[in-house]
């Protein structure tokens, strides 16, 4: 098969229903009364997945993070862009098995595959998506919104994808070794959320960097601080089982749950309707004035952390 | 500098003016009455340039083979987003080089930069932009509208950026080398011409993957045929002068300029206007009964080419 006929038998029905593999651009359709959310994230072999992951999980995971971009900004997902650059030309089983993902993962979270790229490189196999979402007008999440005082929620546990990646990198073995290495490649979006949140929300952001830095991105845009401490719940069942310190849990990435700064009066209502539907969401502190995260174990007792959350150089 | 020092110091300028840096996602207003057009291209070292090219023609030719598309579309540029993975931590002057070009194109163009991700990869340097823009509701430019007698209309003549790679991998030399390099890293996307084509074509497309095999999608998307002949015009005087055969110029891509189905009433008319804003129109032919794309030369004999452009495997 040569590029076009991979594009024709495999790329063409992510986009089944719409016209947009038919012309050199898509054309979107916007609903009156709303924004266009636009985020993009580069996953590429080597550096973001372990070389040796299968395509299902190379999907899950390029698409998913894009998604939880948008749920971060209160944005329901509409379409997405696809680059992909092939270090040799694929093999149908991983075409099938990869664009397979993706279609379950459209029919999941709603969203089409409305174009993009495919290309040979001499590198890495590279996944670039852009993700686009709607979202009432002026109803968008920031960073910027926290006030001290707020509580900072956390829709689940962190923690569990970091563990997962060491698994894969055979740096450790857990009895859970399968839903660490689930919650690192097939992290749910909390896009299903963002209606629930909306007017309820100072703030939000997804934890994708680390729960210390991306919760000091907040502090910093809010000009605020925050006091947290790890409390029950902050982390997974099985983590603690790992016996794994706060501080690396605390920083480790790829977690994709939200991290909100909630008025106090929206708090208790909020986690109620979560714990509703669900999840398991936890008040893990508030913020407060001045500046820079501040962290308590179980004990009361500070946790120092060297490195806030992921750098690539 | 760390990546986020590189971020603040080099990419956020690109977004001058817009909040997008801020958040975990850009928000874009789309005014009423428009769609939204969207296209995804990738520029891979060593694929997509050569390994040697400058910052600045890098810049130049991932922005643009994006823009020109947004112009194949009939739209106006509004923002794109830029993926860049470094195979190395990059060096300030490069860094410097590069936004700098992205600069002058982004006042050139009127688009901003609205966000993206820098990362690194064990791989080539790779650039991945997807570009936004804005066309009045159902007046985007499709392939499929052209009809038998339309004429082809081509925007300026085709081949130079052809020519320009041979120049850049060493395998001729030119007394016009620097007009060649030019042309195929800084073509000129037809953007500004978009609301001047509105209403007056029936179909377009841009010339990246070569004449021939995009005039072979329009005919296709179009169901009828074309016969086009090498007629003056087609091809540019430095181009004529290299001797190189019609053929490789009628099928190597990368030219962006664009190809147009132009109702025979409406053909005189545009090329006297295109012509007085100083580009090189030329018609090639017309669209006919039947399909497949007839090439004859400036003396009447058919042309055959072997591949009508460009695939990546």
């Amino acid at each position: 098969m040569n590029e076009f006929e991979i594009i024709d038998k495999y790329f063409r029905p992510l986009s089944e229903g719409h016209d947009d593999f038919q012309n050199d651009a898509a054309v979107l359709k916007i609903p009156e009364g709303h924004e266009l959310i636009v985020t993009s994230d580069a996953a590429i072999s080597g550096t973001h997945f372990v070389t040796d992951a299968s395509p299902e999980n190379i999907a899950h995971k390029s698409l998913r993070r894009n998604l939880s971009d948008l749920a971060a900004m209160g944005a329901t997902p509409l379409a997405y862009q696809l680059n992909i650059a092939f270090p040799v030309k694929p093999q149908e089983s991983w075409l099938s098995a990869f664009t397979g993902a993706l279609l379950r993962d459209q029919k999941e979270f709603g969203i089409y595959c409305s174009g993009g790229d495919t290309t040979s490189t001499s590198g890495p196999l590279s996944i670039n998506i852009t993700a686009m979402g709607l979202v009432p007008s002026g109803k968008d999440f920031t960073r910027k919104g926290a006030k001290p005082g707020d509580h900072i929620i956390l829709t689940g546990p962190v923690g569990d994808a970091f563990i997962g990646l060491l698994v894969l990198q055979k740096k450790i073995k857990t009895v859970d070794n399968d839903y660490f290495i689930n919650a690192a490649f097939k992290p749910t979006p909390r896009t299903a959320l963002v209606d629930i949140l909306r007017d309820i929300v100072n703030a939000a952001i997804d934890i994708s960097d680390g729960l210390v830095a991306d919760l000091n991105y907040i502090c910093k845009a809010s000009n605020c601080g925050a006091d947290i401490q790890a409390v029950a719940g902050i982390f997974s069942a099985p983590a603690l089982k790992t016996m794994i310190p706060p501080s690396d849990l605390l920083t480790g990435g790829d977690d994709y749950e939200l991290l909100l700064a909630v008025p106090p009066a929206n708090s208790e209502s909020l986690l109620k309707k979560l714990t509703t539907l669900g999840l398991a969401p936890v008040k893990i502190g508030e913020f407060a004035a001045g500046q820079g995260v501040k962290i308590r174990d179980q004990n009361g007792q500070p946790i120092t952390v060297q490195t806030p959350g992921w750098r690539h150089f």
